[in-house]
């Protein structure tokens, strides 16, 4: 593979109330607002030496517009681009300039017809780790992954492992032997991305790393008496799956976004994927407690990278096994 | 008032097997066992410096036996023990030596039948606050309060404020004016004892002080680890009321333990019991969380003083007000 | 005794410039600033339900005006002043209205020159416990003691035992069987006031206590972010005699505030006093980390009464036994 | 680079006292260990997949016999060896079966002298990392990374750059421009190893992971409880340099170990290496503290890969610029 996908970078979420938003994203979690103009916050997390890890968007309806990675270079831009082409994929380029504080990006909708971004330059910004006067809320540190329903799993697996050189850090199982969900890395945690099976594509959730357990239980805390107690969707507790302590929020447009912190090092090749059965109640939760059903069903739309528009869903490929512990 | 009441001291609970009992509660829990022999075990807090705080005593079926209250003197429990006659209350004297390790004791049933012991006397021991290397599991510190439900909280409410010398700092209001529910305090925290509407008497559970939030979170992942994750009944979570940290626990033999940390300080005469409307969804779980059904409808049955039966229990005498959210 | 003290309530320290106050106390430390004029900051913690425990108040030099105790009733004003001046103790009232939020005021200077503060009342404000959206800084919960150098600890101790009715948790005795340093408390937990042998009477420190142990840590990472590194003078550490989790402060006229975490309930009147060697390496800090200099020798120096002069200080009565471990 | 080196993967330490060291080793820090025979244990942290991260030897005298890193495969020796064999650098191999539980093995001495190892496998265990029922003392987690005194810092960095593809994290600058000290990484935080201007080629400490700032206190707490107290040689504190929390220990040997958590990721190829001046007061200790002189003096002697003998050490070539800060 003659590119080098770097990590999860940025995501850029259509939101209809930019006020309403950063008082959620900034106030309450404590991101750290870049900068911001008539229609786009862009927001960091504390340990972030770059523009941005997340921008809002104004617009008339919720959605995804980009999940985006950072590669090794501008090259590795060129290459990435042949591969898809190569295989059929269309490829959209956004030159310097076009967006915000971003380098050149490729922009494609991969197999599963998730809207990529690909990018390997970001105007570089003070990063403030060691600001702890400015700490607040949630304490955000940094973007960790992307969570996405696929209608089919193991086509979008086998797609980021053989072309894109992610590799597995953990999965699901059915009975019969299908992968239920895949957890993909590139940087050496857990994940940059999950695939679960589901009607899709959607972005379940974008995760961002905390720096302790305390600092989950703060942000419900903080929401909590903000009045957000309907954000707090699961949580907190352990997964199982990835060993990490985990809240899920909601946040004013019903995008969901997933505290996290504190899985492992994934850094040796010889480290064998570890396989969950789909019905090990203490796959999801590792306290066997369950999700609402929300959690289950309710997902973000993804746009297509072309016309904008919303891109079709399509069910997931295999079926539910059981109720309270699926996906 | 010619006594006075210190505080919670200790409960006697029967189980039905003890080598399970001293897996979870020892084990698991971290409770240190001071003492044990056939038929009972015996443990206390690492910050206990008398014998024990929590009796096991094998039986045929799980019971309360007794919840005790220390005094501060063997006088007092003379003069308690002519209040509980003069309002017509029979009592019953344990002598010293007549049970392990605790001075002359006074047992009555109360106005809610619920099975009291005073005493003033129990043999010291190590405290082992500062022994770290025997910390393990919940890192277990001290009892701190009994929950208890019964038919009229009120009544219960009045008897414990007017005979007993408790103080009540936090309340749950029903919209027509009546306490639902009530927690007393000696001791200069949120409770030695609440009172809460409902089928009783009974024991909804014993709450167990641990010296902050990341021990409950630990108590979690411990008894997920060794099977028990079926234990965790509700939480960990904020409590409105309280403010504390919380973790509902069921013991093998049904018995509930909570584990509760970081209330707040009682002692001025000049606070006012703060109040909590029946329908506020943050007042049981600040952050917005439902209970389980278990949670509200089962609890431990309590023993009559003199016959050891089963004290019969009658219904509460307020009608629940909103499904979720009620007690 | 017909009267009741119930807690240390709070100082009137004066400082030099109020702006520089604000930034420490407020920014950095997370106290909530309940009122302000000309000359006064009135701060309190998050917990407290009254208008303030700190008083800044704009002077020519630092120094402690006064140390005020909170009792049950205006009544207990009235006995208390007579014992005083039963023993040959000159008092001075304050009537409600002479100072800003407090009601009457017994002002008086104690057996070690500490000028002394008792009052029933203050002016109720809204507790803050869970508006966790305002929680900044050192997340500062409430006043808990005062630690005083005085030349004769022995007869501080006697005094505040028999006439003021505190207890004892803990005691540092010499070989030769002085006592060196006391920790005496009227609320359940360690201490409302330490005396320390040593040149007095000064004030050492005010006590405040937070939350948990990552409160103290993420206060030195606030301080040394603010550029306040020289005001991180001890710790953070675990206290052998107290067991709490600690670290000294100097503000910006070198008053020492410490914050202070986890000691224990001292409910039980047949809790003994805890002795400990002056020798015992342990003793100051569990793990045995020395303190530096300028904790032994410096403090805040007290005002008279009556006069508004500083009070002559005397050395300590007992001589040093070892210079790293002393005091 | 035809070879790819993965992470710091373990270390060999020659101890005195077997006995004396597991109770360090496991019963305080709460190394899990793997094997033991006459002459060994194997010790790993609860999140390692494989036998051990560091295997302590029994000897006359303390030492570092190897410093060992994983590589990506067998084939990657090889070409290592080439490479050091090229540079003039003699090499040593270790045939699979020669040591417990690892495979192939390639030893050489690198410009500093110390003893290198380089592996690509070792015996795979289970993971412990959820058996949160065998957590105790400091949680340990998994090894971090090794820290050297040697004589040119600015050679080892050069080596280390271009011959093994580390990349640095940050660094300390002296006036002149020279680097006094240098982080470098191959796995995705702050580093897998460190140099420091000094005498050398020394171990100064290995570093491990553990999961939090609070496993760090109670390490202080157990280890002190168990008359470990002049084991804590410096902190807990937070490094300004890595942002990492960190407590420094000594073992019975008086060989350093440094608990670590918390530094960040260090994926990014355009990430700018962080330059600290070595006369800032917060590079080593964000909060000002300074370490003591044991700290700066004292380190490991390593052992020659031929001849089992002693390394002779050398001073280092930059003179010491401010006492207190230094290193």
């Amino acid at each position: 593979m003659d590119y080098h996908i770097i990590r999860c970078a940025r995501a850029i979420l259509h939101v209809t109330d930019l006020e309403a938003s950063r008082k959620f994203y900034v106030d309450a979690l404590g991101f750290i607002e870049t900068e911001a103009d008539e229609n786009h916050i862009y927001l960091r997390g504390l340990e972030e030496h770059t523009h941005h890890s997340l921008v809002l968007k104004k617009a008339e309806k919720p959605a995804v517009e980009a999940l985006g990675y950072k590669v090794s270079s501008n090259k590795d831009l060129e290459t990435l681009s042949h591969m898809f082409e190569d295989k059929g994929y269309p490829t959209k380029w956004l030159e310097k300039g076009e967006q915000h504080a971003v380098g050149r990006a490729l922009r494609v909708q991969d197999n599963s017809g998730l809207p990529l971004e690909f990018f390997a330059e970001m105007e570089p910004v003070e990063r403030l780790l060691q600001r702890y006067d400015l700490y607040q809320g949630s304490r955000m540190q940094r973007i960790d992954h992307f969570n996405c329903g696929v209608p089919d799993v193991e086509a979008a697996y086998a797609f980021y492992q053989e072309h894109l050189g992610f590799a597995c850090s953990e999965y699901t199982d059915t009975p019969e032997g299908n992968i239920w969900a895949a957890w993909l890395h590139r940087k050496q945690n857990v994940h940059d991305v999950a695939f679960m099976n589901g009607l899709g594509p959607r972005l379940h959730h974008i995760g961002f790393w905390l720096p302790d357990q305390l600092s989950l239980i703060h942000t419900c805390d903080v929401l909590a008496s903000m009045g957000y107690g309907e954000s707090l969707e699961r949580g907190p507790g352990r997964h199982g799956l990835s060993n990490a302590f985990f809240l899920y929020l909601r946040d004013p447009d019903g995008h969901r976004i997933e505290l996290y912190s504190g899985d492992y090092l994934t850094s040796d090749p010889d480290f064998k994927p570890i396989r969950w059965d789909i019905n090990d109640p203490m796959r999801q939760t590792f306290w066997g407690h369950e999700a609402p059903d929300s959690w289950f069903n309710e997902a973000s739309s993804v746009l297509d990278v072309f016309t904008g528009e919303e891109v079709k869903q399509k069910p997931g490929k295999l079926k539910q096994h059981k109720p309270t512990f699926v996906i």
